[in-house]
């Protein structure tokens, strides 16, 4: 159909930090003129890993220096352990060599990991400078590209260290999608997932369809869908003091533990994630009265995704709430996990303790 | 004199961000009721250095427990190297590990080092807690523990890596400079001299008194003069975007070059900064129509104190003019100096070239 929509905007509305959402399908290639419209200025970092700058790196950098930016490449390895302060210090340490001063901007060009890590590294580069996040990965495009949270692991837990900085522009292009691995590209849908049960359920409706068909106006619709919900969370409570950001986090207790437990690597976050909205839609019926049926629709999606919903029998039921003990989201020493009343309903509970989280998980 | 006045407020006026800077001559077992006064809440994280937390953490940390607050002591090694991402990780690790959560608060208590380092792990730790400040050099009471600026180094600069994040209370007891070490005790007037270059010539007459006099209601009058001078900056210009803040750089563009040219700890802060100074106040002399008698009252202030001079022969010229061209304050490249016209009329010049540097430092 011609009259199809191939690039959706959808704005974060958060004032003088307000900034737009662009999804696009073969948009990739207007980065460079999309940031000089918005302002941005000086020289460019562009921070990628190896993969994805391999992939997309030179017609970013072309893209930039068409639109007039002097461009600094900053490589760092692919997958989360290059969350660290490690990698801030290196990333940063090579902007400084590139010439890049307090003028500059930072453009994240990856998945969840870069966006995280180029974010804090904008966040802190001379105490603050601007940033772009072109995001490459489903979790990325519907989820932590967009709302301003930065951030890297510790030993002691992950995101312990990072900054609220929203970035300039996002520039989502979904052709980006073509090239991820199957793995990688199912394990996203678990945030898409996430945002029906806790805000649009509708979206459950013919969701499977998107397990083969990547790209298109199809995708950029539920691209943009799911910016709009992240987007609107955002603009309610952008530094998660309101309690309204924190019903983004369901799924996320028992699946960060279970991310640590399985040390990073084992699982990638959104199958993590998986795990972990299995075990907030179990203690939803048991304690929140979820319906069985509206239970159902959620670990449906799951399955139609290939996501992992039984916690492998080799990892420790004890790591992981050992793990989540140790969780940002445990407030005071108090267990906040967000539950569903219905689907659409999500709130924060303190009835639910650790050891109901072990039931849960136990076979 | 029973009429004395032994504590002063100064208020930096920020509206939501703003706060009290209180000096005081022995009022350091106060800090914990005045934590409560501001609403502080949660655990504690007092991080300081070895030498201070000998002498002030005991008494510190009693306060707080007394105020009802539990406390984890986070002590970090004495001196410039401490200001690394290395030590961020070190101090947000121990903090985790004792269970701090977004819900505590960090106390920094020592010098410009500690101050800048906490602060930056208070802005960073779950993505930034609320902070108090207990600076007990003068350096840190008349200048770094005011305004926000957080921040550490990388080997290839000062500063590079930082966040502005406001403490919500400075505590600067004068009694706590009677431990400072001579020279330690002498750097701290180089940031005196600065302020009253740039804002307050008067306070040069008779400023040598304080050479031998350290504590009591002078000091405390003195201290509170320069918080106030530092204050009234920080509110016009918070984020050093109006350029009015850039004119408390006055002798730091030469002095963070001469500093890291020396290697950090060949020179105090305070030292590299005096012949920061000396550079400046010729610049200006040279290029800006400053009176000689005036320039005259500067250096004549820095002799006072015993303050460096002359660039010692072994720190290469060549070094100094190298670490100033990656130096933040060299904005697109251009070299941004701080030149008076006259004592009281500090502006930004782009008029000084790198050579000129260069002349001006040579014997």
């Amino acid at each position: 159909m011609s009259d199809e929509r191939v690039e959706q905007a959808v704005r974060v509305g958060l004032g003088e930090r307000g900034y737009d959402v662009v999804v696009g399908d073969g948009i990739l290639g207007g980065i460079g003129g999309a940031a000089r419209e918005v302002g941005l200025r000086g020289r460019c970092a562009l921070i990628s890993d190896e993969r994805v700058a391999g992939l997309y790196g030179d017609e970013v950098e072309g893209s930039l220096r068409a639109a007039g930016y002097e461009v600094v490449r900053v490589e760092v390895p692919e997958g989360e352990a290059s969350k660290s302060l490690g990698q801030v210090e290196a990333c940063c340490g090579a902007m400084a060599r590139g010439g890049l001063d307090r003028g500059s901007f930072v453009l994240a060009l990856g998945g969840g990991v870069v966006g995280d890590l180029a974010g804090l590294v904008a966040a802190v580069y001379y105490r603050g400078v601007p940033y772009v996040q072109v995001p490459t990965t489903v979790v990325a495009q519907v989820d932590s590209s967009v709302g301003g949270k930065t951030g890297v692991n510790l030993g002691e837990g992950k995101n312990l260290v990072g900054a609220f900085h929203q970035p300039r522009l996002v520039w989502a292009d979904v052709a980006t999608l073509a090239t991820l691995g199957e793995r990688e590209y199912r394990e996203g849908f678990a945030e898409v997932i996430k945002h029906a049960a806790i805000r649009d359920a509708a979206m459950l409706d013919g969701l499977g369809a998107r397990v083969a068909e990547r790209g298109g106006a199809g995708m950029v619709e539920l691209m943009a869908r799911n910016v709009a919900i992240k987007a609107r969370v955002v603009e309610e409570d952008e530094r998660e003091t309101a309690g309204v950001r924190a019903l983004l986090n369901f799924g996320h207790t028992a699946g960060h533990g279970i991310e640590a437990a399985g040390g990073y690597g084992r699982f990638l976050h959104g199958e993590a994630i998986s795990l972990g909205l299995v075990v907030a839609v179990r203690l939803s019926v048991q304690v929140a009265g979820l319906a069985e049926g509206e239970a159902a629709r959620v670990l449906g999606a799951l399955e139609e995704f290939g996501l992992p919903m039984v916690l492998p029998e080799d990892v420790e039921i004890a790591a992981v709430l050992e793990a989540m003990g140790r969780d940002k989201k445990f407030e005071g020493g108090q267990v906040r996990f967000v539950l569903l009343r219905a689907l659409g309903d999500a709130f924060v509970s303190e009835d639910v303790t650790v050891e109901m989280v072990g039931e849960v998980l136990s076979p």
